[in-house]
């Protein structure tokens, strides 16, 4: 059977030709959801990476790598139920293994292992979910995430603030226009809850629907909460109301004023926090672009505080939402491209002791800042240069192969990125277009007469100019002017 | 009976206190064979790798990434047969699909699917092999490595003498001691192996057991040979005289006027361009580190032409091998740092039309290298800092937290590496203890007579000299000092 499909399909691609069966022996592709990342996509990443990464550096955090899998009762242990998105792998060793499915939960397990009990670190590495993928919106099975977290037990406030200023320079820097950060508290959401008469058990199904009011308008929330979810009109109202209100700190202070809501313990807490918030936003100067929003409810269960998001204002592209998804990213939610909050609940899960560690982080979505950044890169006149090489070491004429190899070895002794054609006696012409093609700036030239004369030619390919310099002294003045170039 | 088990260990650790029950979930440790990396080992590692990517980058090499689990026909199909050490996952959605277990495969399956005829590329990536782990020497389950790879058709030798070159400039710039490349070629093992009477069929065991000649000595060697691989005294013989050579050109030229050897074409072929591979190597100034070593037989089936290790000359631990390692490194052989080869056929198999595409390559294997450096680190008296942070913002009295965060918001906006510490109050003796303890060299002071006086105070940690300085420069301020720290 399998054979046979794949003679099928090798009779459509090959376009009624006869294809020698014993040549192909299976199908080239990737896995599903999984893409290979060709070097002008590599570039584009490692330049996302390098502002993620210095950022992550300027606010002070150490790094640390864990495994790609995990024992497979550490993911759904500290979950409680089994996440089905998960790639198990074949038990052959006696142990059950699983990929992870984020790097918070390896996180924590890090932390309850080797009883740490503060650290500010940042994780970047793949994540798996066997999840509907859709390649084209940056959406995969294999993605990477890039993690920020603060565990430890401090002053309220403090190191969320600046978990939002860290998303808020990211962007920033990224230059992905305009955006917006919104930002709640699980506390919040309960006790708006509690106080609207949800029932206990229906909190995170309710969540959940509420969520989609930034791809649905309210009429299409609150019929699913009262068809679907089972809420009455009234109460469905009432919820209604709050999750319209946007606002700062003027809105957490109105809210404390709020008949209903200032009777909730938990909603108090949340409110008197997210002015404390605003204060110190105030203070990162942030306050322009993050939005205290009632409606953001965000998947993940293990938050226990403030919640944010961060979406693009540009791409607003409606999805349906998937759980479990810190970033959001590839819950696909409208242009929300970082994700996060406090999870002062999850180390604890993990200890044996139960001790706790209180935890606030965020998590950038790259994959799809990347699906982005790739368009405009398409669109874009500039020429991407996947190679980083200053000179070309050509010759004019033939059998001078050695010589080419050992000027070129002088320049890599002194660090300078220098190619040399794998041909023993290549055109002048080739050479010089392979440094049009490539981008490499500056050619050094060497031929007989220049031999003689004891000098190398330089030529500057931009320019086309070329100057004849000593050969003692030609690695010296390749070094100056690739400073320049 | 899991159940059991867990109370039971918890009982031994728990000192005879009662646990609850319910708290422990599960047992917390990593999969058999993996390692989380924390901090220090992660600014040692991303020492390493920025050595060598900076290396493969003077080569002007671009950069791919590939998912880290294939389709399992496209590791299994390449290799014929079944590598018993990969990493099954568990098919739960219509595909069957392995952990990567090197980064040649899926490069050979990359440059296949996309008709790609010529490309320098590295990669950087993790691997993995359900072998037999020997965590204190560094072979993992999980492990680094770090490829490069020239693909396409070019004038003999030249790409292979650049990545002895690439091997050489990397092994020398990580300090790790003196080295040696050993450097043969498969068409030299397949000659030898046939004028000394080795019947085909044995041709890959018997190398199996010369490449053991590095740990164990000759007459152990022929005892294998004649006992286990079933070879007569006579050709074991034949065979110990040769694999006892070593030398460069010289060796090269003297085996070609050899009686057996110079009548083997495959021989001939190979003989020719080693010494072709010598002139190049002198070239690149490197032939006192590159040694002609008949004995290197190396595990892989898939080369082709030349092949080479790298062996650190310090560090002799022996260790069973393991095949299928490029790298050499998690087959423990003696010191294998890196290592490498032509394959020129392996492309072709992936191809539906067979065609070639040759390819050599060098992989270094930097797990054995980083347990190296890390014990280095540990025997040494210098601290490694784990973060990079340039100037602690303290401040000398009570209440002022929202001035240290401005402060601080005005350091990160001029790209520095600032950090505040995450209380309300804390004393100023906690603060400088903080600089001292994580290396921070830098304090900026705020407190009540300086905000009067309209000046921020600076302390030099190390020197512990203190100067005002104007509120309004103390950026530029600090940006000027943290030049010269």
């Amino acid at each position: 059977m399998e054979g046979e499909e794949r003679r099928r399909k090798k009779e459509k691609g090959g376009k009624g030709k006869q294809i020698d069966e014993a040549k192909q022996k299976f199908v080239l592709k990737t896995a599903k959801g999984t893409r290979d990342i060709n070097s002008k996509q590599m570039m584009i990443r490692e330049k996302v990476l390098s502002v993620i990464v210095s950022c992550f550096e300027r606010h002070n955090a150490v790094t640390i790598d864990t495994p790609v899998f995990e024992l497979k009762e550490t993911l759904t242990g500290i979950n409680g139920e089994e996440f089905k998105l998960i790639y198990n792998l074949k038990d052959e060793n006696g142990e059950q293994l699983s990929l992870r499915y984020d790097l918070t939960v390896p996180f924590a397990r890090y932390l309850a292992m080797n009883n740490i009990t503060n650290i500010k670190r940042y994780h970047i590495g793949k994540v798996y979910r066997r999840d509907n993928p859709v390649m084209t919106r940056g959406r995969y099975r294999e993605f990477c995430q890039c993690d920020f977290d603060i565990a430890g037990q401090y002053d309220p406030m403090i190191p969320d603030a600046e978990c939002l200023r860290i998303v808020y320079e990211i962007l920033r820097e990224l230059d992905l226009g305009d955006f917006r950060i919104k930002v709640n508290d699980r506390r919040i959401l309960d006790g708006m809850s509690a106080v609207c008469g949800v029932p206990d058990e229906k909190f995170c199904t309710i969540c959940s629907t509420v969520d989609k009011l930034d791809k649905m308008p309210w009429e299409d929330v609150k019929s699913e909460l009262i068809n679907k979810k089972g809420l009455s009109e009234d109460v469905a109202d009432q919820i209604g109301e709050y999750v319209s209100m946007q606002g700062g700190l003027d809105l957490a202070e109105k809210l404390l004023q709020d008949p209903k809501l200032s009777q909730n313990k938990q909603a108090c807490a949340g409110l008197n926090d997210m002015k404390l918030l605003f204060v110190y936003l105030q203070c990162f100067k942030i306050t322009d672009k993050v939005v205290f929003d009632l409606s953001l409810a965000r998947g993940l269960d293990y938050y226990t505080g403030v919640i944010y998001e961060a979406v693009l204002c540009q791409t607003l592209q409606p999805e349906v939402p998937v759980a479990g998804d810190r970033a959001g990213v590839n819950a696909g939610s409208v242009g929300s491209v970082a994700g996060g909050g406090r999870y002062d609940g999850l180390v604890g899960q993990c200890d044996s002791k139960g001790r706790t560690v209180p935890c606030v982080g965020l998590s950038i979505g790259i994959e799809r800042i990347l699906c982005i950044l790739e368009q405009k890169a398409k669109t874009s006149a500039e020429k991407i240069r996947t190679t980083k090489t200053q000179v070309l070491v050509a010759s004019a004429q033939k059998n001078l192969l050695e010589q080419r190899l050992k000027l070129t070895n002088e320049l890599w002794d002194a660090g300078i990125k220098a190619e040399v054609l794998y041909k023993k006696n290549p055109k002048l012409l080739t050479q010089l277009q392979h440094c049009e093609e490539t981008g490499i700036p500056l050619v050094a030239i060497l031929g007989e007469q220049e031999i003689q004369n004891g000098v190398v030619k330089l030529r500057n390919v931009a320019t086309r100019e070329e100057v004849d310099v000593s050969r003692d002294q030609v690695v010296e003045e390749i070094k100056r002017r690739i400073i320049n170039l």
